[in-house]
């Protein structure tokens, strides 16, 4: 018998990405991988994720159409994640949340920087987009960055974490979906400390931990084409 | 004190991609990692890797210039590679040959492939470049491709395996530098075997378990505006 007709991936390499990035979290001990479906029904992209999830995730609708750099993606994901936290952790529950991107890379001593003191760090982002914390006697003392560096948090997704405690007793803070272009987590940060309380992390902001790395979109022309003969890949193989 | 100048990365994602490749290599049992550096010093990139290395891996000269469509990249490392096996291991000795790309996503089921029969295995490559040879009644009876499918192994370079008695057994198998655009992994394979002899893999070619993911080069033209201000990123902070 045939298996069931999957619903097409969102796109692509998203089935590779989640693959890869999961064989990375299935390293960490006390993981929690909330993991949000930009689709209103659930899509067979879970049966990548090593180990299979146990419990239905929350779901956010598919994201505002328009270009990237207007409309930056993944914003209504990451609330309805903070949202679904606030659901259903008890206040003063410990933790500490990262916000990851699915093409991101993460060095697993990411996950050994501790102790987390339950506010919020400020870690070395970088790699590519180079843009660490700088900082200096227990406290943040600047930002590396040429782009707009008069934003009061000039630090990439990938560039801090927040102590859960600290996310529940602020339950209004989230980002915002009309934030100016690199304002994103400003958005967040302002609603949970002023600069000045970030703690550097990451050997005091000298390792870079993670990577905004991204995929290459590829060329599906080969297969356009030979779906044109009728010859396309079987569809029942999942990509 | 400062620590001593890293000599830079040759490529800006390569300590990424090593460390991210790396982690999922960390998961299988009785694996040995031959990585082989394209430069005339060992560099910098071996702390990325878990654990650290134990013993000096080979090296091969920078691979020759010239746009990487005329010019396979990665072919003089992989035949130093195959180099470096027939000096080390014993013939006969069991074992199985993958030749990864540093920026391609591996699914740990890759590696639970077993029995692997001793000789050459087609699998299902794919993803984005998706090209799986089709298996039928154990035997591989054809290949997904539109591109030259004329190609004795019209496979990618992660679509296949290699029993190590097999490359012990024909010393004179590599890969040809001078191959035509596509031959490449022909080129080594008509070495080796006869494409009827290819042993389908991954439940008859089914699944898909290697995707060929590029990851984009970064655009550093602000931290290359900060250098030019003379405030450029600490050199002591490895990315
Ligand atoms: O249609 C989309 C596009 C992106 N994302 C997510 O939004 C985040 C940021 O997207 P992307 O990595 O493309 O942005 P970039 O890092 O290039 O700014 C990633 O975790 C994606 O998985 C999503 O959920 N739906
Ligand atoms: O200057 C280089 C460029 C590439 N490679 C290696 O050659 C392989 C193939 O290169 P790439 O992934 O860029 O090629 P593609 O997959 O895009 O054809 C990879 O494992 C790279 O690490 C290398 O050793 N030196
Ligand atoms: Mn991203
Ligand atoms: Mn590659």
């Amino acid at each position: 018998p045939q298996p069931p007709l999957l619903p097409p991936p969102p796109r692509p390499v998203q089935k590779a990405e989640l693959v890869r990035l999961s064989q990375t979290l299935l390293h960490v001990r006390a993981l929690h991988w909330v993991v949000v479906e930009d689709a209103a029904a659930p899509t067979a992209l879970r049966g990548a994720l090593h180990p299979p999830e146990r419990r239905d995730p929350p779901r956010a609708s598919p994201p505002p159409r328009g270009p990237p750099w207007l409309r930056p993606r993944g914003v209504e994901q990451r609330n309805r994640a903070l949202q679904w936290l606030r659901e259903t952790r008890a206040p003063g529950e410990s933790g500490v949340v990262y916000f990851a991107d699915d093409d991101n890379t993460y060095s697993l001593r990411l996950f050994e920087e501790h102790p987390w003191r339950g506010r919020l760090a400020g870690g070395a982002g970088g790699g590519p987009a180079f843009r660490a914390a700088a900082g200096g006697g227990g406290r943040v003392v600047g930002f590396h960055t040429a782009w707009k560096p008069e934003r009061p948090f000039p630090l990439d997704m990938a560039g801090f974490a927040v102590g859960l405690p600290l996310l529940l007793a602020r339950p209004a803070a989230r980002f915002d979906p009309q934030a100016e272009r690199g304002y994103l987590e400003s958005s967040l940060l302002g609603g949970l400390v002023s600069p000045a309380e970030l703690e550097p992390k990451a050997d005091n902001c000298t390792q870079v931990l993670v990577w905004h790395t991204r995929t290459e979109k590829p060329k599906l022309r080969q297969e356009e084409q030979l779906q044109r003969e009728g010859r396309g890949s079987d569809p029942h193989i999942e990509v």
